[in-house]
């Protein structure tokens, strides 16, 4: 939304969830999100595209919201383009502060890239103030490629499948449940497809709060960097045979911590306009 | 042993391998264990130490081994220090041209910390070109750290136990069914208790070949390489609150692969004398 008190554009944040987020008692992720899309005056959507079981899911949220003093929540299920490109559903959207992409299948996320949703929400999120967020499947979807599966455990072509994502995020590969589910071969397998992508694995619990080129952590667990700009990679001959990867660089950041995404590095010592 | 045209002492080779190792079709790094030992001049010890099923363990090496064309194949049970400082054990010992330790649970290998077995076996594999070979439970036993267990699935201090291992390595932490297992973080917590020593996960059916200060990779997984050594480290308050690792170096390594233990770094181009 445009500021009220100054009139200039002002960009919104993504929250990415690694999944599995305390919902009963309030804190971590959840109220990160809230606080960012306007406590007890946020009006939030659920979009619950990725799940088989969406009553259940949007309950969940909704008493899950409620207790953090948020009244304001819609279901949108958006299961085809036709829903995604549909008016009401852009009039919803344009009205929301904060919208939260649930867990499920990110495969049923695919019917979202590219639709007038995805354009509005991209918008919105650059120029709007709009608070995105995403847990499990919905964090993955998140970026400009997402994680669609793969299999096997090890830093081979086919241990990870990808797919066109949501472009919230540039430059970014996310994954999730990742120090739980043992994903660090699947990541490794993403970005070397495309060394340029900075690997993302977020644990349950825990989330990046993105803006300005740079994020912080929050929650209970880790979040996993891997950067392998730098890296020597040295592709196998068969799709399941194990890559090499030499020096690749590694980051475990807990709660507080801030990683600047566009110098690819942790920063370190207090934000600016901290006090000492 | 000391070499019969020379009368030079020479070093033995440790083969560590993430256990679950191929025992049937005779490939991988059993037959690496074979041709260094001897081939089938070779007298092998298998150390049951470790496990609860040592019958059923040493049957199926006596079967591996004989089809590698190894007939001399001997069981030390070893089952306390009375065992492990026995002459007759020590004898042993001086006749074999290589011991395996199997896998099973390494806390009943501590028995052995600094027995006069332990003393045979680092003196014979210093001076005598003996080669000691160590799966699962036996492979992390070889470091002068071994890891014992833990919980949870974070990089936390509650997350790795260690004590005393064998002290045939110096320098490194060895985790093994290393991806498999997703065991990154508990590697992880271990050298960030002395970021000194040299984190290296080993898959299943996969093995280094430890000697001169280096190691090659053999088998069918990856080897994954973890360096602290110039990374930031944010010890967390509690045993199990997530702790920051910023900047550890990376490392993924195939068959083939050799990384070089002095310099900390991968081996990259051919080996010396090798033809162009």
């Amino acid at each position: 939304m445009t500021d009220s008190t100054t009139g200039h554009r002002r960009r919104g944040r993504l929250l990415i969830i690694g999944g599995a987020e305390n919902r009963t008692c309030g804190t971590g992720p959840l109220e990160t999100f809230v606080r960012l899309a306007g406590d007890a005056a946020a009006r939030v959507v659920v979009v619950t595209t990725a799940t088989e079981i969406p009553e259940e899911v949007t309950a969940e949220y909704t008493a899950a919201f409620g207790r953090l003093g948020v009244t304001a929540v819609r279901e949108l299920r958006l299961l085809g383009r036709a829903a995604a490109d549909d008016p009401g559903v852009l009039d919803a959207l344009e009205e929301a502060t904060g919208v939260l992409f649930s867990g499920g299948d990110q495969s049923r996320i695919r019917t979202l890239v590219g639709s007038q949703t995805n354009r509005l929400l991209r918008r919105r999120l650059e120029e709007d103030g709009l608070v995105i967020a995403g847990t499990s499947a919905g964090a993955t979807a998140m970026g400009h490629w997402m994680i669609l599966g793969g299999k096997g455990h090890e830093v081979a072509a086919s241990t990870v499948r990808v797919g066109p994502g949501l472009a919230l995020m540039d430059n970014v590969l996310i994954d999730m449940h990742f120090l739980e589910r043992g994903r660090l071969p699947r990541l490794l397998s993403g970005i070397a497809l495309d060394t340029r992508l900075l690997g993302v694995g977020i644990d349950e619990d825990t989330a990046i709060v993105v803006g300005d080129g740079a994020f912080e952590v929050v929650g209970s667990g880790l979040v996993t960097v891997v950067d392998a700009e730098r890296a020597t990679v040295g592709y196998a001959a068969g799709d399941d045979e194990p890559m090499a990867m030499l020096h690749v660089d590694l980051h475990m950041l807990p709660a507080g911590c801030r990683f600047d995404m566009d110098r690819r590095r942790p920063v370190i010592g207090r934000r600016p306009g901290e006090e000492s």
